[in-house]
């Protein structure tokens, strides 16, 4: 980590480093994944059988891909009973705040230019997409949170069939609490692959594996870059990338810093790859957070991804003002920004780029990533300024409509005349209405 | 045309051709707008320049790049007073209606377990991406339609600035009726320059043309894949897919064979790889709709555009039910449905895929084009069946929030620890909750 540095004093290309953190290089990764998805394409089962060996180190004949009811069943005596209890507690919570998030159809009774005769409606219908494939991250780790996180919106948008992929692990299987998590949340099958070749399958269907019309969720640089090329290619919709996890902090004075050092370190422990920033307007602050980490880090159980993370991406910076630490922010565009100000909602409140937000001394990231209800599966890499985290709307599509009288098309006619002259000219356009009109 | 064909009759291979209609060669275009991209990317405005001169046969300067407020004004006294009034009244049709999609910011205030002592506030707001460059097809026809399209849902998501982009005509600009569309919707900045190259311009910036958020608007295949190319490395947002347009007629005896027929020869006049399909209960429906349509294609003035279309991807089908055409219709999820049957509600509420649906015999597909108010960018090739339409959505992205009280986040702690330990083992997640029970 290095020591604190004043904003103001960062030159253009450190200040440019800062907010590129650790960029995902699709270009490059793209030709490794291509070959991949093109074989999965083609060959279906047979490839994804081929990849799980190569690349997850598992043999598996398509039937094993499938995790029965039965080994689903299994899986709850397996896990402790408190995790079953606080995953449960997770995943009300998470439904609580997502419920909020559902959509309501509209229509709205209109009269062009306000004449009786010329009645007509319109409106926008909301439906769920009818299959939804969730990829939930596992092999060395395993993340059921994140089955709950990516499986509850998409329930509560009514989506019909969701299809759960998570990578084998050695026993052969996606971890027991990955099961227990995603039946929790109400999966309605689960497969025990992973990686590019399990984007592969969801985007195009195999002999075993539902072809779905939007896969979710987080997922190494390989799988991100597969959702996102069948995406370009228009096979499958999908959430925004994400890339390493990350965390900005913007502090005053009154900030507490043992509660923001311990923040910088919960959020690089997921791997080596991860970024935190602290901006503050305190001196004093950023001083005490830098001598806290140094002696801190060593401590910690996951110190080499910590060490690694701060090294390559880690920052304090000093800001002259609330103010400019909130365009540093807004720049920035964080997965996560905490804030703890004085007075945290008069900075949110400029906030325009982030991801979720964190308010006040007793809101760290923790208790997001499982237990406030807010999702964790959110845009990173500075993507916020173009992207929202995982929403019951993900998984929903609209429709407009509309239902016109005679009177009102007729009342029409003559702009939509004068609109497709200027265009084409599309006579055709014009006589499909005229010839209602002839026969009014 | 081919004559008309039960459904049922269909074999698959038939069946698929019908669905996929003209599908856009994505893969096969990359290897052809990669380098584009690369060098506007590498070169900026040079690069612009350059590719202009090769596409559109023009040669302009990276000065003349920029339509002046003056060429607007001027733009004004050259196209008919008559359009002028009926863009001003598209717009406000189009205003009114995306005015129902803003998005209003939620809050809620929860207490732990229900206990008084655990408060905290969960929220979501919605903001508007900064800067949306938005593309309006040009070159041989012009589009000023699109142009209030694509600009009025970004004005009413708040978005501070607009750049629309055109393609020069031969005489260097684009045409006037896009210039006076886009100023009445309010661009912010005017560009004379298309293609893949214009994408990439504003995927990147250069030094005449800002970098933006997100890109929307329909282009040729090219324009298409450049913008899901440069999505899916992360450059961009984007708006849904779109291909060739299309339009797909439920009917049963009740209908009217000559708006059927008139609709049919408006869909297919846009270009030769337009699809036009009507599935229909009733067998002399079909036969009416044939024998019109042969009869009046020769005398169309886009004929060429309408017999290809027609040739190529129209279809007469007949269907047992109403509820085999709805099913085919949602198999097929077409950007425009019309749907003319003696109740059309009734068809419309098993209706799951579609981008805009149009209801009785007096809801042409041109009304909506030009002045119904719904968008007409919209979802193609079956991608309605993952995409929405434009919409004022498509310009918002949202945050989400939470503040907890030292209470909330107590009792919250021993379920964290529980979770946190069945991931990582993260162990500083769960100090990151605990040095705060500590202080409490």
């Amino acid at each position: 980590m290095r020591q604190p540095q004043r904003l103001g004093d960062l030159d253009k290309d450190e200040y440019q480093r800062i907010l590129r953190r650790a960029a995902v290089k699709t270009e490059s990764i793209l030709s490794v994944i291509i070959p991949i998805v093109k074989e999965v394409e083609k060959r279906g089962d047979a490839a994804v059988t081929k990849f799980t060996a190569q690349f997850d180190g598992v043999d598996l004949a398509p039937k094993d891909f499938q995790v029965s009811q039965k080994r689903v069943k299994a899986a709850y005596e397996k896990v402790s009973p408190e995790l079953i209890v606080s995953l449960k507690k997770m995943h009300q919570q998470v439904w609580d705040f997502h419920q909020r998030q559902k959509r309501e159809d509209w229509s709205i009774d209109k009269f062009f230019l306000n004449k009786k005769e010329a009645h007509y409606k319109l409106g926008q219908r909301f439906i769920p997409v009818e299959r939804a494939g969730v990829y939930v991250p596992g092999g060395r780790a395993s993340y059921p949170s994140t089955a709950i996180m990516a499986i509850v919106p998409a329930k509560i948008a009514a989506v019909k069939n969701i299809i759960v992929v998570s990578p084998p692990s050695l026993k052969r299987e996606m971890a027991d609490a990955i099961m227990v998590a995603a039946d929790i949340a109400g999966a309605d099958l689960m497969f025990n692959i992973g990686g590019v070749q399990a984007i592969a399958a969801l985007a195009y269907g195999t002999s075993t594996i539902p072809q779905v019309d939007i896969a979710v969720g987080p997922g190494n640089a390989y799988v991100q870059a597969a959702k996102a090329y069948l995406f370009s290619l228009g096979k499958v919709a999908i959430d925004s990338p994400a890339g390493p996890s990350e965390i900005l902090i913007i502090a005053d004075d009154s900030a507490n810093y043992e509660y923001i050092a311990r923040d910088i370190l919960s959020q690089t422990e997921h791997a080596g790859d991860n970024c935190a920033i602290l901006i503050t307007t305190s001196e004093q602050l950023a001083e005490r957070v830098y001598k806290y980490l140094k002696g801190e880090v060593s401590h910690c159980l996951r110190k080499a991804f910590i060490e690694k993370s701060l090294a390559d991406y880690g920052a304090i910076l000093i800001a002259d003002s609330l103010n400019e630490a909130i365009q540093f922010a807004n720049d920035f565009a964080p997965e996560h920004l905490e804030i703890m100000t004085k007075n945290p909602d008069d900075v949110f409140k400029n906030i325009k780029n982030a991801g979720s937000v964190f308010l006040g001394d007793y809101s760290p990231v923790a208790a997001a990533d499982y237990l406030s209800g807010t999702n964790h599966i959110l845009p990173t890499g500075g993507s916020a300024k173009r992207f929202s985290g995982l929403s019951v709307e993900t998984f929903l599509k609209s429709m407009t409509y509309q239902s016109l009288s005679k009177g009102a098309l007729k009342l029409m006619s003559s702009d939509i005349t004068n609109l497709a002259s200027s265009e084409g000219p599309y006579t055709e356009h014009i006589r499909s209405v005229k010839i209602r009109e002839e026969r009014l």
